[in-house]
């Protein structure tokens, strides 16, 4: 709700996904009509999203019930929805560095420039390129207050029902065991905001449970996280227990942490298409799967990761969320929704304060 | 066969697995009925394996067609066994240099020792504990000249029906661009080896695919493969493309070697799981898994590691294969014939060459 005539404001970059600009677009409507008291500014190709947006809005009238028609809510929605022209795409093939430097007219470092320049914005939501947002959103937005790294922390479904995240997964690959301690209260107060998870149960990312497992890194910060107050670790995590549901949240490398959350998806991803596969190669295994429809949708449906929200980068000023490249409307909605909660649960002050906690002890 | 009198001698470390010491010896027996040329040494309790042996032997003159029997083939199976008495077991509970220290008398430490002062030996067979074996391999075992550290290297299946190499998967956590060279030529040489692939496709773990992805240890090994003669070196690999059957061998770190391989054992698992969960949850989907058994059957067994083979610790002067802890005898069976296999092919040979080859470049 508008409250105070406060509005809270968030870029929508319309380019880069795979079903852009369209599931930017649409999901971010879904979104504006949820929330009354939220503004997008969508960056991209003025003439694409103005032609988008007519469609939707004609869309979303369709939709409605006609005794319920409100003929104020289409320019209510305009009214809190700006266009900046950045036409230009930052794939997967562009150097992050590059990108950076040359792409200046791409809806992506437009949209890190507004974030960084305009103080009435508080958020992103992109899903395009992983690597070259990451590396702008490191090098060009401030940090957070005592924060000494931005991390990358995706989430990942577990087999009981809840997410988990790990942090980090990409955006530091050196790295010592006071960062290590930073991601663990980032992500700590990230689950609570974003997630509603109270206490959550952080894990060491190990090659064992025992304390003096790993190298001298993983021993230090074992350490270190046991007498850190503003968390609740409860040990080292083997990455076969990543999905058990017995963690909340997994610190870690960013060069491990990547490898950790590739291999899951990789791995169930070939596993679905195997089983897929397989059910083809004979006529009594389709009959069977005449059955089981429901249930293969529904797996599909449980490891479908957009369904769980975007990767969030932690310590930066701004909220930034990247939703997966193949994101629809549903995925792009959820990710502004996951942006909203971050901002209006105030995230980055509560980081500020537990940081500069720790670091007072 | 017997060739020229020379006889293959491989120690098969009877306790510390689930199915300890059943497996372990059923599975011997099986590799001696088939090699003619090998001989085995059981370590563990020796009545318990004399009464093992007993009820095998019988066992083994039950399945046999009754014109086919022949009394001296018990006689010539008992004429290449012995045992040595070592009845102490060392569990994953036991600190691996503690293990070492202190458990003398355990069946691991013992083969380890008779591996060591026994030049007529060739290899050891455990699917006991595997921190105290690699520890026990690394620290009691000559490597083989020229190699600076042995590693660890597990196996598992890809989606297009072959395996795919881990190395280093736990042996070493502190590493320099060098040793990943070596990994490279060592897994090489072992796939062609035991496994019969020829010239390897070898991959180098990263978080991204081209030349300049990752820390600056991944760029300066990027380098050194690429111009290393001994290998065939086709570039980074990304955590995901790991089944995908692209690869024959990856190279990595081991702490990141292990991430990757728990990873994978650990989603695969908890998938399989949640898929007989679902289908008990539900009738119609119990009647449409009576039309799959045999799939998931197959698909289960598809992801049974062992029944790949098991571990190897590459670089040791002798051969050491670690099997899965849960091994039944068809898997102890896999692994003794992987050690045969490793010791027929001269593989330590090939790799000494190899790795002086790389070095004098």
């Amino acid at each position: 709700m508008i409250s105070g005539g406060f509005i809270l404001k968030i870029i929508v970059d319309t380019l880069g996904g795979d079903n852009s600009p369209w599931a930017n677009i649409e999901g971010a409507i879904i979104e504006l009509i949820k929330h009354r008291d939220l503004s997008v500014i969508f960056t991209g190709d003025e003439t694409q999203i103005g032609e988008v947006l007519e469609e939707t809005f004609e869309k979303v009238m369709a939709s409605i019930n006609k005794y319920d028609k409100n003929p104020a809510l289409i320019d209510n929605l305009k009214s809190r929805i700006e266009i900046v022209h950045a036409p230009d795409i930052i794939t997967g093939n562009d150097k992050p560095t590059d990108a950076i430097r040359l792409k200046k007219d791409s809806s992506m470092m437009r949209s890190i420039k507004l974030l960084r320049e305009d103080e009435s914005i508080s958020a992103m939501v992109s899903n395009g390129a992983t690597g070259a947002l990451v590396a702008a959103a490191t090098l060009r937005i401030p940090r957070i207050d005592g924060v000494r790294r931005p991390a990358f922390c995706p989430i990942l479904p577990t087999m009981k029902g809840g997410v988990i995240g790990v942090c980090d997964s990409g955006a530091n690959v050196d790295i010592k065991a006071d960062l290590l301690q930073q991601f663990a209260i980032m992500g700590s107060k990230y689950l609570e905001a974003a997630f509603g998870i109270e206490s959550p149960r952080v894990g060491l990312l190990n090659i064992g449970v025992e304390e003096e497992k790993g190298d001298d890194l993983r021993r230090e910060a074992y350490k270190l996280l046991k007498e850190t107050p503003e968390i609740n670790f409860v040990g080292n995590m083997e990455a076969r227990e990543l999905l058990s549901g017995d963690f909340d949240l997994v610190v870690c490398d960013g060069f491990s942490g990547n490898v950790l959350v590739k291999s899951v998806e990789g791995t169930a991803l070939e596993l679905l298409k195997k089983i897929k596969d397989d059910i083809y190669s004979k006529k009594k295994y389709q009959v069977g799967a005449l059955f089981m429809k429901q249930m293969f949708n529904e797996e599909k449906e449980f490891l479908n990761y957009q369904r769980y929200g975007g990767s969030v980068m932690l310590g930066s000023e701004k909220v930034i969320v990247k939703g997966h490249g193949s994101s629809d409307k549903v995925a792009v909605a959820k990710c502004i929704e996951q942006a909203y909660k971050m901002v209006e649960g105030n995230l980055n002050k509560k980081i500020a304060e537990a940081v500069s906690g720790a670091q007072t002890e």
